[in-house]
C-alpha cells in the first residue's frame, strides 16, 4: 500500500476513533439533559433531579446564591417554581456544546430557556459539570444566570 | 513486617502520592488565580488576561451575556472597568474550591468581590473551567454571576 494510502488509512481511524470517544462522552450527557427537559415539561422535578449527583457535594450557583446538596437543591427548584403563584413554564435548552475534560468528566455549556404563561419567557446561560459515575453521567455543578 | 503496618505503609504511601498529585494541579491554579487577583489591583488588565486561553474558543458567560473570543473578553473588561466614570475597585477571590477533573482539566469556584469606592462592593459566584496547555493553566471557560 502506498504510504500516501497507509497514512489516509491512519488517519481515517484516528477520526472514527475520535468521533466515536466524543460519541462516547456526548451521546449519554445529551441523553441526561434531554431527560430532564421531558420531566420539568411534565412538572415532575423529582425525574429532573435524577440528573444531579445525588451527594450533599453537589453544588448549584444561581446568580449570587450559592445552593450546596441534592436535597436542598430540590427545595430551591420547589420553593422557586412550585410554590404559591410560580410556574414551571416549558423549558429547553439551545446552543449545547459538550466538551470531554477527561475519561470521566465533561462540562455541557448553553442557554436555557423558560416559555411562559401569556407570551412571557425567560432566558439564561448555564454552566454543567458532569461526572462519569457508576450510576451514569450526572451533573455536580450547576452554574446558571439570567 | 506485621500485614498491619503494611497496610499503613501502603495507605501512607497512596495517601501521600494523591495529596501530590491534587497539589500538582491546585498550586499551579491557585499561582494563575492569585496572579490574576494581584494584576487587577495595578488595574493592569492585559495581565490579568494572561490568565485565560488566548483563543477565539475562549468563552465567557456573565450574567445572560455570552463573550467569545480572549480579544472579546478584554475588551468587555475594558468597557465595563476602564469605561468613562467606571472604576476596577480591589478584588479578592474567597471559599476557592479548586477540583480536578482529569490529568489536564480543573474547575475552580468560589465567590468575587470587588470592594469599590465610598464603601461600596459588589460580589458575585464564579465557577472556572482549566486546562493544562503547554503554556500552562489556563482559563477557558468563565461562568460568572452576580
Amino acid at each position: 500500500m502506498p504510504i500516501a494510502s497507509r497514512a489516509c488509512l491512519l488517519f481515517g481511524i484516528a477520526a472514527f476513533l475520535c468521533a466515536d470517544a466524543r460519541a462516547a462522552t456526548e451521546d449519554p450527557i445529551k441523553k441526561v439533559l434531554d431527560a430532564q427537559v421531558i420531566a420539568w415539561n411534565k412538572k415532575d422535578l423529582e425525574t429532573f433531579m435524577s440528573g444531579y449527583w445525588k451527594s450533599e457535594q453537589l453544588t448549584f450557583f444561581s446568580g449570587g446564591t450559592l445552593t450546596r446538596g441534592w436535597q436542598q437543591t430540590l427545595l430551591r427548584y420547589q420553593q422557586r417554581y412550585q410554590g404559591e403563584g410560580k410556574e414551571m413554564g416549558t423549558l429547553s435548552f439551545e446552543q449545547i456544546a459538550i466538551e470531554s475534560l477527561g475519561p470521566k468528566s465533561a462540562v455541557a455549556r448553553g442557554i436555557w430557556h423558560l416559555q411562559l404563561a401569556e407570551g412571557k419567557e425567560v432566558k439564561g446561560l448555564f454552566t454543567l459539570i458532569l461526572r462519569k459515575l457508576p450510576e451514569g453521567w450526572r451533573i455536580i455543578h450547576d452554574h446558571t444566570s439570567i
